[in-house]
C-alpha cells in the first residue's frame, strides 16, 4: 500500500458492527437508526426510479436538489445561498470533506481539528498531504482553551475543521466559541470547513449556528451536511457542500474526479424530503423523538451505574465508565460487546493519540425504544 | 484551490451536455443511455427501499453483492474470486480507480496510461501524487508500439492502467497485446489496473479478456467494473474492484475514507440484476441491441460523409471529420453542437497534449433508434 495508508486500519464503526453481529450484541455502536426512515421519502425515491431518473445527474448535483438545499439553508439560518454557484451535491458528507480537502489543501498545509474528532478527518487530511493540528476539547463540557486554539494558528495553517453538533461528545459549539474561531480564521486568512450533519438533532433549547453565517465568514467557509441523519437514510449517501463561488468551483473540480456524480433517484427524493420538511414541522418532530430516546438511554445507563455526560446535539451519549476499573476504553468496549451484549464505541478512536482519551464509552440512541429497553436490561447486569 | 487542481476544468462530458441542452442539440456526447434500464432492475431497487435496506452497507459492500460479483466473474472469465477478501464495492468505477490510486500510488510514482485515455485518469493519477506516462494508441486500429510501451516501464513505474474495451476508440485489447503488458508488469514488478466497464458490450465476435486472468497477473491486478453501462443505470453509481487480498485490503482502507459506503438499495438491486443476467441471456441481448444501434449510427455518419473507425466494443463510434476542414476537434464539435444540432465529444479531451489528437469526433450510440434517426437527419445537412 501507499505510505498515506500507514497506521490506518478498518474503521472502529465497521469493526464494532462486526463484533456486535458476531456476539449477538445490541448494536449501540455505529451511528445509524434501527428504525425506518419516513415513508414519504422512500416513496419519493420509488417514484424517481419508476420515472426513469436513473442516468447520471449533473456532476455537481440535480438543479432541483441544489435549489431546495439553498432555500432550506436560507430559511433556517438566514443567509442567502446561490444554488448555481454555491452548492455541490456530494456522495455523503464524507465524500464532501474529502473533496474539500483535496480541492483546498496542499502538501504540508496544516489543518486544525478539535480532538476528539470523527475518525475520518485524520485520514482525509493525510490523503490531501495535510498535517493535522489537534486542539483539545476538555470533558465534561468539552470546551477548548482559547490560548491553545490561538497557538495552533500559524503561517502554515490552511483550514480549521469544526463539527457542530459534535460527534462523539454531543457538544454544540456556542456563539462565543464560534466567534473566536471566526476571528482567528480572519486574522490568519484560514478557511473553515464545518461538518453540520447533526444540525437538526439538538436538545434543551440549543440552537445550531452555522459558522458560515458569522460576520466575515461566508467567503472562507465550506459548510458540509448530509441527509443521512436528518432523514434516517444513512445508506443513501446524499450530502452537500455550501461554499462561496471560488471555493465551490475548486470543490466541484475535485468532486468530478472522485465520484463524478451522486445517485440520481436519491437526489430527487431528498429534494422532496427537504421541501416537505420545511413546511411540515418534520424537524421539530425529529428532535422531539430523539429527545425521548436520549432520555431513555440516559436512564438505562445511569441505572446501570454509568453516569452520562451532557449532550446537546447528535444521537450519541458518552457514559463515564471509570467506576468499572478498565484501564482504557477499548478493553471496556470489548467487555461490553462480548460479555454484556451491548456494542458501544471507544472514543479513543477519535483521538490522534488514543492514550489521551478519558475512559468513556459512546452509545448511539438512534434506536427504537424497545432496542434501548433491551440494552437497558443487559446493562443492568453490570457489576 | 490546491496545486493538484491546476489546469483542471469542468469535464468535457458535463460541458458538452450543457451545450447540448442550451442549443437543443441531440446529445450523442456524454455516454449514457436515453432509454430506461430493465424493469426488473428498477423493481429490485424499489423492493429494497420498501424492505428498509436504507442504512449504511458495510464499507466494502453488501455480502450478497460481493458474492454475486465473484460468481459472475468466475462464470464469465474462468478465474475464481473470493468475495470475502477480493471484492470491494465502490461508488462507480470512477471512485474505484480513485481509491485504487490513493491506496497504491505514492508521490513520484509513475503510472503508464494508453493515450487516448478516459479524462479522469490524469486528474486521479495527479490526486495520488503520481506522474502519468502516456503510451500512444495509433489510429485507425489503435495498436501501440511495443518498443514505446517497453520504454515506458522503468524503476519508478508503479502501475499501468488498461481500459478494455476502450473508451473512446472502441478497441478491445487482444490477447497478444495483453500478454506483452503482462510480461512487462512482471518483469518490472508493476501493478495493473484495468477499467472493464464495457466488458459486456462487444461486437463482431470479439471476446473480453480480463488482464487479471493471464498467467502471473492475478496477484498484481486490480480489475475495475461497474453496473452503469451493463444495466443502463449510469446514475446509480455501483462499481467494484476485484483484487488479490493484500491489494484489496489497501483499497478498502482508502475507500472507507472516500465515500465510506455505497448506496445500499442499489447494491441489493444490482445483486439481483447480476444474478438474473447470468441465467437469462441478458448479456447476449444487450450486445445484440447495441450492435443494431452501432450499425444505425454508422450508416448515419457515413451517409453524412463522416467515415467511422472500427469499433469492437463500448458504445462509442469515432468518425473521421478531416474532410470538413476544421483545424481541430474542438472547433469541429462546437460547430456540430451549435450549427448542426448534434453533440459529440472531441477526443482531444482524452489526450495529455490535445494537439496530438487526430481530428475525429466521438458519437455515443447508447440511444434509442429514433434518437439516432433524428441525429441522422440533422447530420445529413452537413456540407
Ligand atoms: C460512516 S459509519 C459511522 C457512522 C457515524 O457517523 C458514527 O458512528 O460516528
Ligand atoms: C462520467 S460522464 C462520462 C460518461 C462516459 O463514460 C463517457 O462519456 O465517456
Amino acid at each position: 500500500g501507499a505510505r498515506r495508508l500507514e497506521g490506518l486500519g478498518v474503521t472502529i464503526f465497521s469493526e464494532m458492527t462486526r463484533l456486535a453481529i458476531a456476539h449477538g450484541a445490541i448494536n449501540l455502536g455505529q451511528g445509524f437508526p434501527d428504525f425506518p426512515g419516513p415513508d414519504f421519502v422512500k416513496e419519493a425515491a420509488v417514484a424517481a426510479i419508476r420515472a426513469d431518473l436513473n442516468q447520471y445527474a449533473p456532476s455537481h448535483g440535480l438543479p432541483r436538489l441544489r435549489q431546495v438545499i439553498a432555500r432550506s439553508f436560507e430559511q433556517s439560518y438566514g443567509h442567502p445561498v446561490d444554488p448555481e454557484g454555491e452548492v455541490t451535491v456530494t456522495t455523503g458528507a464524507t465524500e464532501g470533506l474529502h473533496a474539500a480537502l483535496l480541492a483546498l489543501v496542499d502538501p504540508g498545509d496544516e489543518v486544525i481539528v478539535f480532538e476528539p474528532f470523527y475518525d475520518a478527518y485524520l485520514a482525509q487530511i493525510r490523503f490531501a498531504g495535510g498535517v493535522p493540528r489537534p486542539v483539545t476539547l476538555w470533558p465534561p463540557d468539552w470546551r477548548f482553551d482559547p490560548d491553545e486554539l490561538a497557538g495552533a494558528f500559524g503561517p502554515r495553517t490552511r483550514a480549521v475543521i469544526v463539527n457542530t453538533p459534535h460527534n462523539p461528545t454531543g457538544k454544540a459549539f456556542t456563539r462565543d466559541e464560534l466567534a473566536l474561531i471566526a476571528a482567528l480564521c480572519q486574522e490568519h486568512d484560514v478557511l473553515a470547513i464545518t461538518d453540520e450533519v447533526y444540525d437538526r438533532i439538538l436538545y434543551d433549547g440549543a440552537v445550531h449556528i452555522p459558522l458560515a453565517t458569522l460576520p466575515g465568514m461566508w467567503e472562507r467557509t465550506i459548510t458540509l451536511n448530509s441527509t443521512g441523519k436528518t432523514f434516517s437514510m444513512t445508506g443513501w449517501k446524499i450530502g452537500w457542500a455550501i461554499a462561496p463561488p471560488p471555493l465551490t468551483q475548486a470543490i466541484r473540480t475535485a468532486h468530478q474526479f472522485i465520484t463524478f456524480a451522486t445517485a440520481t433517484p436519491f437526489q430527487e427524493a431528498m429534494a422532496v424530503a427537504l421541501e416537505h420538511a420545511a413546511e411540515s414541522g418534520y424537524y421539530a418532530e425529529l428532535a422531539a423523538a430523539y429527545s425521548e430516546r436520549r432520555e431513555a438511554l440516559r436512564r438505562a445507563l445511569e441505572l446501570a451505574g454509568l453516569p452520562v455526560l451532557p449532550c446537546l446535539g447528535s444521537y450519541f451519549l458518552l457514559a463515564d465508565a471509570s467506576g468499572l476499573g478498565f484501564p482504557d476504553d477499548v478493553s471496556l468496549c470489548r467487555y461490553l460487546v462480548t460479555e454484556v451484549g451491548v456494542a458501544a464505541i471507544p472514543p479513543s478512536a477519535f483521538y490522534a493519540d488514543p492514550a489521551r482519551a478519558p475512559v468513556l464509552a459512546r452509545f448511539c440512541f438512534a434506536k427504537r425504544l424497545e432496542t434501548i429497553q433491551a440494552a437497558a436490561e443487559r446493562l443492568a447486569r453490570l457489576p
